[in-house]
């Protein structure tokens, strides 16, 4: 396939979001402009403790004006952070947890239409309470979040009837199950 | 919670995506700037054959610069469509079907904590041909797109190993094995 960008440029520089309006020149000869929003890349966890129970947060979503329940994220630090670093620090941050093992689930693209925005979700077992890094401040949304301890069982029958409305946890949740339903039988 | 918005500003305002700039009182009462992108709302089907044949699409997403493997798509058209509507024009448009039985299986948010993007996903079975839409002309990249049909247990196996990045289509193709696998049982 040739998509050729023959032009590009910024048209929106916020605090978080960028939009970019590439001139694109198709397969067929024409030329069209796409808009893409570039945003940071993204980081999640689905924790599992040793008696089955998923770490989640009830936490207030302001795009929706409404609280959702989600496993712990978080944005990569601007600064070089990886994901596998950006998650340890959530984890500790949101939940006080530490994590003996993770394992990476998928990185997925959110809206792969219209964002380069990607996040990249990990399996965390083997659990231990640890302390918030030091110099971590909560911010206000933070300091508001509720942690909610549910069995993995039952928060996948929640995603099977439609209640759980957040990709990344949706995507986490689901493929967590996969990946013990397979551990299991092994 | 409260959350009060004390005003409001339009930051950039584009093709597809929106930029609004709110001033939100926090509970606390500190008063923060929050940045959200609006965008139109899409449907997505996992199309699910007699024989267990998911239909998929290969299809370039600019945003990364490579073609990925999804669920059929689209945005909500803008004079106020249905996303029940938006669904059966847009699996006749994408891969010339028409469905018995639509059931919905999830909306959810893209990526909560930045855009108000919310994706209605829909199972799909009872296929049978149908004419694309009269008046309907295809995109260059949906001109370019290719039908690919797969055993959903070879996709879900897909999805565990991390190889399928499309957000919608993890979610489709994960619950509409939950949905199956539960009418199975039952």
């Amino acid at each position: 396939m040739d998509y050729e960008v023959e032009s590009s440029r910024i048209a929106y520089d916020g605090e978080l979001s960028r939009v970019r309006v590439d001139r694109v020149r198709m397969p067929d000869g024409e030329v069209v402009n796409r808009e893409i929003v570039e945003h940071p890349n993204a980081v999640a966890v689905v924790p599992v403790e040793e008696d089955g129970q998923v770490v989640l947060l009830r936490q207030y979503r302001h795009p929706f004006g409404q609280a959702a329940l989600e496993i712990p994220a978080g944005k990569l630090d601007s600064d070089g952070e990886v994901p596998d670093e950006a998650v340890r620090r959530e984890l500790a941050e949101e939940v006080g947890l530490g994590a003996g093992r993770l394992t990476e689930l998928v990185t997925f693209h959110n809206s792969s239409g219209w964002t380069d925005e990607t996040t990249t979700v990990y399996l965390a077992t083997g659990l231990d309470p640890v302390d918030a890094p030091a110099g971590f401040a909560a911010h206000a949304e933070e300091a508001d979040m509720e942690v909610v301890r549910m069995p993995l069982a039952d928060v996948v029958e929640r995603a099977r009837r439609g209640e759980l409305t957040d990709a990344k946890t949706l995507i986490g949740v689901l493929l967590a199950a996969e990946r013990l339903r397979g551990r299991a039988a092994h």
